[in-house]
């Protein structure tokens, strides 16, 4: 029986880390749990897990859910109560699914703890990768790809020693507004943008996958999770999201992991590592059903964020928490409707452009650098 | 310095062996091989590799050898010769590259002298599978694949539990006559035959790929190398070769071996597993270029011979013999233009049809079967 505590259960790698749970009910057991503000969702949670702790963003909340929580369950709130949930004592894995860089102290106050952890979080890699992995290779911690491209590096690199690989080659579906040029971008509607056409997932993934910049944090992501320089590793459009990445060996064999879009597959893979465990009702890959797998040539100028991306990560340092901030907050102005959809382009070039990289930054540095930013590009919409 | 044995140097497993020696000077060095009949090749090999022992098919050649060899060469000829290149004291590894049943012996031999052996033979595990692996598994000898599916099974296998897979997925190119209807078949040329797609292979094979028996024997030699079922071996066609071969395990991710069509990956590979070697000048895999990869669903109807090697299989015991030897002697009759492409498949049917199986045949009964069947083949000739 494996102990989970799942940071961030409402959202879309949470309520699948949950499908997952729920099929394997000797086999996983949750413990802790953490939700933004959806406290309907967190009670059926309760009822049906049964967890020893839940967090909750907000104090109210958390005063509201306490009044009606059965004996045995403790209720707390805010970052306090999101680190409690990240280190739960009787934790063998955690599972951080939050978004966005507010899960950063979770990680790492989890690491210090010296758990496991199933990463979902890309952001916290984006802005302090180099503080994040540090701190896992000093306590010994390993840290596991949810990422259905990362799980599938993870899952070809296995048998496999580090110095043999040439290079990741990771896949790219192209996202909602692959089909259409720079042009046809110009006033297109949150609605399209949340159309992705493989992958059912969260809003903000969504219009990153959109405007490329999904990818683009995954290749930093990958750059920290296997230590990999940027020239080592390549974007590859593949429209049916099928082949999820791969890994090219320097004998030129290549190793990929393949399967239908389905992100309950990478998730349980994170949480019965080594092994695997069945799926018994889960939709096989057919190819012969599909009959055609697409590739292309990315193209960098098609899809400015990836190139952002490339750059941020080359230069490294602060430049990676600017370019994760500035996608944050103007991702967040797109889905309210406050910007055009390639404003949020313009407002990472900016950023960037406007910004002083800092080598090694520490954490505090990262917190400032990440509320600068957030707060110039609400200051530029005016 | 891994010191290497190689049986059947002069066909095409042969010599791409000897390229990958070649590519590595300081890693590899070739101590014994053998040969059939072309010793103007042999001459030159020895020249090159300066093994201590060489072996070639009959009396006369290693008469003629002998006289102008090396001190220090010893010319041994027959299946004793081959017998003692198989089993050279001083080898690490045993490439056994020679076509047909007529491996049998040697690798039996290799195997009771402990010699680790990459195995490029399938007929020898698709005529006495089941002596092969008990007598492997009895002196804790590995036998690792070559083929380029087998190995790309092995490769996917690294790092796995053999208790997670849930099928074997060999991928197939079609062969030189994949577009052609079954009543397009009649009257084709050797030459059109030999004329594969995608591998540049010996005669018996290619045909054996143009009349999808390859597969068979493939399919075969799977399920002993991996100890896996029929039903969980299925076969895809995949016109490009790029897909080598995948393993889809419970949990229903796939996990797969791709490259470009090019032996030598795989027989590197046999020779440094787990390690791989850098190929630095050779042609690497690119995707985008290829731009497409296709698959089909395999037409048992099509393609007879797939169905007769899983019906052999199914039966198990002397049927497989039966289906080896029928292959490899109609093969040889279409080589010699004395029988039609079509006539292979009927001679396989009626030479399985005629047989009474044997379960659990010994290598006398094997031999027996083997040779009776031949015998049948070439009668009905006429």
């Amino acid at each position: 029986m494996k102990k989970i505590s799942l940071m961030g259960a409402t959202g879309s790698i949470g309520t699948q880390t949950l499908d997952v749970i729920r099929e394997h009910p000797h086999d996983f057991k949750l413990i802790a749990l953490s939700v933004g503000r959806n406290i309907n969702e967190a009670r059926k949670m309760i009822a049906e897990f049964t967890p020893s702790l839940v967090s909750v963003q907000r104090k109210e909340d958390a005063e509201t859910l306490k009044s009606d929580m059965p004996a045995g369950v403790k209720v707390m709130y805010g970052e306090e109560g999101l680190i409690e949930v990240a280190c739960h004592q009787d934790a063998d894995i955690l599972v951080n699914a939050v978004l966005g860089s507010v899960g950063l102290n979770p990680t790492l106050q989890a690491i210090e703890s010296g758990k496991t952890i199933a990463i979902a979080n890309k952001e916290t890699l984006v802005t302090a990768g180099h503080i994040v992995m540090e701190a896992a290779r000093r306590k010994g911690v390993s840290l596991l790809p949810v990422d259905s491209e990362h799980s599938a590096i993870f899952q070809a690199l296995q048998g496999e020693q580090d110095k043999n690989i040439e290079k990741l080659i990771i896949t790219a579906s192209g996202g909602s507004f692959r089909d259409r040029t720079r042009e046809e971008l110009v006033g297109v509607t949150v609605k399209e943008a949340l159309n992705h056409p493989n992958w059912s997932m969260g809003a903000k993934i969504t219009i990153d996958s959109a405007s490329m910049m999904n990818k683009g944090l995954e290749v930093i992501e990958a750059h920290w999770l296997f230590n990999i320089p940027y020239d080592k590793i390549d974007v590859l459009q593949h429209r049916e999201s099928i082949i999820h990445s791969m890994i090219q060996f320097h004998d030129t064999s290549v190793m990929a992991q393949l399967g239908t879009p389905d992100m309950r597959v990478p998730i349980q893979y994170a949480l019965t590592y080594p092994d695997r465990f069945e799926r018994p009702r889960a939709k096989r890959l057919d190819l012969a059903e599909i009959g055609l797998l697409h590739f292309e040539k990315m193209d960098m100028d098609r899809f400015r964020c990836l190139r952002f991306a490339y750059e941020a990560g080359r230069m490294g340092g602060s430049m990676t928490t600017v370019l994760n901030a500035a996608n944050e907050a103007a991702v967040a102005l797109f889905l309210e409707d406050k910007i055009s959809f390639l404003a949020i382009e313009d407002m990472i070039e900016r950023a960037l452009n406007e910004h002083e990289v800092i080598q090694n930054p520490d954490l505090d540095t990262i917190r400032e650098i990440d509320e600068r930013t957030r707060l110039a590009i609400s200051q530029w919409v005016g």
